[in-house]
């Protein structure tokens, strides 16, 4: 295909991203201001929550506080760029809202050009309308990348589900084994669909789809599963290749 | 093979198993009173740890506090039978250092023979002496679970090696991608025979036992790591086919 | 889990294992004295059954005797230790009705707890009250052993379908491709639950339950062809990591 | 993560996309206006080349003219959107340069967002600055989509190798099996790369980044080789998901 | 099984292989004289078809005439035979009728029981009466080989796909993915048991027998389905293990 | 390919397959009259070998004889063909020399130019002239036939092992799992060249047939080995397409 002009994405002045727009949405996806650890892999926060509490009055010594895996963030040398306005203001938001930056941005950020595309991308499809809720995109993330063994994804999006669900046995439930999770008919064939798309995606035809149909999805939906499906078989690729280390602060989050 | 005579172990009276003497060891492992769930699937404490704190002054709604999932504990309809002398001793001391009785015995408590057996081995490879640690014991645990993604024993196991190691991560790592955790060259030696053995058991051959003793394994050792990778490519089948139910405690334990 | 006390189960005082108990099922099972093999690779017996005997009056020279390939019984170097009176009984009498000790006994023999439990929970398993007969059993156990090209198990828990079942093709079927079996319904369902569990354990739901209850299944029954399942996936394991190898008296039984 | 603002990709005025900036690139790809097919499987050509010629003159009737597979596009209902002026000035180019706009842009056409960051994320890794030659990333394209049997991808990503290399060869070998290639050891390494990370992305090492690194890759095109290969992994399970259609020109193209 | 007497179908004046009685149904085949390649890698015809041709008045320079791959045929160093009359006839006919001699002779030619076997072979499946066209064999010879990922044989039997059917994307298909091809239930029906086959022969059982046989197949054709089958499952073996190259021929073939 | 003449394969008077020729190598082989068991299935000889004899003294009942499982042969229906009189010469010297006629041929005895071919096949593969002996090309059979787990190759070729080699044990071995024998370097390298060659034909590389020859195989061995791979991944998936059902007798043979 001929190669479209990348320019605006990356000019500052034509704002082409602008920071401030995500923010309803991103509340209410991350909550406020609370994650306290520090972006890539800072000293993990006095108070991480109940490492040692289930021990009691039990004489094994504390454990020593566990040490961030994140540093380096991945393991290739590569020099970061200077941020474009866009991207500044957009990690701003990410450091006020969440209380970090997520890794993947600073393993994007060698590359503005690479950095907004995939900024672009992944807001678009996990943060924009559809008929899927923002849970159900993240379940499917954690679906995907459980087949496929990522560590960063699955800890990252798996934060995210037991976030927007509310409900910490529900993330469990899709690192480990999605089958274990007892779900609507609606949600168990969305998951069906989408390992069946990462583990064989040859095999899929029309009665993949049809069953996503009588399931109550549009096609609009089953393009929507299809494309989160693709973006976490390409992220989870790319951590896999580079390494790359999920934020210390996933772990403790809303367990 | 002949059978053996079975009956001293469901025997009372001749004190077949002795249920203080494994107290030292338990505590050692699992603490002090602590972990407050209630063995099988009672209702979460009101106080469960961190579910909603990292959102601190975020406006999004509390989650609403999970539903155990371990009610029942198997998808099998079987009565419990009433429980041996040594083994309402046992799961006494399972109440008092636990807080709660682990499902796997629940789910085993229909017939004293199949608990006493099963408790018989689980004890004497998990808990009994070895040049493996305890932690390493459980770090296979883990490992081959997540071959075999089994949620029981991921759970459970999980939270094991994060309380032994008192790193957290360490725990995500092995359930998730034990390739990921930054191992020493013998624990990921023995890892990656624990794996092997797992996932295609007719190609371990001897130049996997030579790496092994390359690694400062003994033949002692290799018989250990092969009789854990063995029993929880047991209890991972057992758990799945009976969609057994980790006690809800696990999943918040040492995070 | 806590440790549970193992004492009685190695003490003979306790008559934790009475040696005579197991003695009418051993009968039903392994028959009388005949097998002449001795433990642990002894010379084949002359008399070895029709080696040569379909050659009848053929030119072809006598094939040499075969060279016993179970010596040593593992590739690990462990001294056996002091059987436990239990134990010594216990093989006593597997020498009297079967002509020799399986060599999956003389594996665990360097450690008299480790003897005990297996020994324990396989007669509970294959032997004890179920509502799948012994033969059924013994062709889980095969078509498991199968799945996982486990050659010890193979030999001799083939040799056990072809005695039980006095049907030596059903043993070579199982070795080779349970489906090629001439199954009821209800073994044929029996072996895929047995087979998907083996192969993919993580892959079985509610649905296979179904199928086992509508073939006649009780749930109870459920359990035990899941804990035989899991225990050849066990066994199939320690022997193929420590290169266990069957008597030869198994390979020319019932043949 | 927060949701960044797309506003100005699809914003005309901010002259988001310039259509004409990628023609040089393009001309060095894919030529000039020759392919004659219309875009979306319009009629093939009178003069469909070489379809019967081989068989000179064969008494063999003439083949039927080839029936265009590709309409529709994708086997979902997506009512195109009004194209942006950035792509609609994209579209036009397309056209002019290639002879018709490849369907995988007709597919992703009912949405504008989806549309732009597509191209986006493409432009960049496939024609963008890096290390690998155009040819080297169509290459890995193809090894990719060959692992994930993906007809959209190979057929049109198979034309682009068939141009850039000039060796009508080379695509079959890559679109077949890509190990009978006759490649340097630099390009076999990134295409054992490749198809490692496609089919078993969870395996992938320092190992195997040192590999690269010895056949003479930076830590950069590391990146870029992963990035190429995550995005064909997920174009592959979109196109298979839809069932995307390539254009019937792709597969006379350099024979 | 007892050797049969091999020495006719060597002996030429036995008359062992009639060279002119393929004529009919080879003509039928591939037709008149047309395709310019020489047998065994000659240089490609200066008019090798369409290479550049889509590109039209493009600047990009015309590709190097592509390098036949196909010298030497086999990676294995064998003397040629002298070829017995009735190969040697049979070489006439194909070099006459094909222009070539296709390389898969050319690489059994060094011993004549071996190759006349082959051919025997070949020829009675292949182009013998059958229920199946000589299109659904092809057919079949594609999605097995495409299953094995065999270059010669899918690139040969490719091009035979888009000869006996005059489609040349029906060729693609089968290449490809075969369930991208829309095909009849019979054909779908055929091709689903032939890949089954190939992938996991064990797992083919009565049922799969009964589908084809409502899907209008006799008992016959289902003998020649496996067949064909088992025949492109070995050569594809011989195939990959000597890296047996196709005429470049094939490549340009029914574009 | 053109079609050859097949004519003389099946033209009697032209003395096709002469059938005393394989005489000395048949003797060899399956040695003297004696396998006393029918042809296609008949009832098992009153004095079957061994079944019951290992009991001994035992009380257990003695086993019903054996229902032999191999009528009807295959699961088609299929009317047999007049044998061609070379044909019948062949049957009437296996029926003379075995005492029963394999199975295979009378499953292909339905058309006389498929036996034939078959036959001639065969035994140029199996008997001919080759640097691999006629045990090694049994064992490449059986380790193939394991692998796709066949019934009747297993069977039929495994009692072939145990005969030539004179080692039944050897049989078993490569039944069950080709690695728990043990073997010279040269024979080891053969069957894991053979097994890879079954498993995955297409990541058969240069450096695979290397290790042959450094094992001291010539080329030719390379050859010979690819085809007899070849040869049963053709047999055992037209055995398993049509559930052919070796001969009653191969299972008592040298046991």
């Amino acid at each position: 295909m001929p190669k479209a002009d990348r320019s605006a994405k990356t000019a500052g002045k034509s704002g082409a991203v602008k920071p401030d727009k995500g923010l309803p949405m991103l509340r209410s996806i991350k909550g406020g201001k609370a994650a306290p650890a520090k972006a890539n892999g800072g000293k993990l926060p006095a108070g991480r929550p109940n490492a040692a509490k289930p021990m009691g009055k039990s004489p094994q010594p504390k454990p020593a506080p566990a040490v961030a895996d994140d540093v380096p963030v991945i393991a290739l040398n590569l020099d970061p760029a200077k941020l474009s306005p866009a991207m500044a203001a957009y990690f701003r938001k990410c450091q006020e809202k969440l209380g970090f930056i997520p890794n993947v941005l600073a393993a994007y950020a060698f590359d503005m050009a690479k950095l907004e595309s995939f900024v672009a991308m992944y807001n678009d499809l996990m943060l924009g309308e559809s008929g899927l809720s923002k849970l159900e995109r993240e379940m499917i993330a954690v679906a995907v990348s459980s087949q496929n063994r990522c560590y960063y994804c699955l800890s990252a999006h798996g934060a995210a589900v037991r976030q927007y669900s509310g409900n910490p046995l529900l993330g469990e439930h899709l690192v480990m084994n999605y089958r274990v999770a007892r779900l609507s008919k609606r949600q168990r064939g969305m998951l069906d669909f989408a390992v069946k798309l990462t583990a064989s995606p040859w095999s899929v035809e029309e009665g993949d789809r049809e069953r996503l149909r009588r399931a109550g999805f549009t096609d609009r939906d089953i393009w929507d599963i299809s494309a989160v499906v693709g973006f976490f078989n390409m992220s989870n690729r790319v951590a896999s290749a580079t390494d790359m280390r999920p934020n210390s602060a996933y772990h403790g989050q809303t367990r």
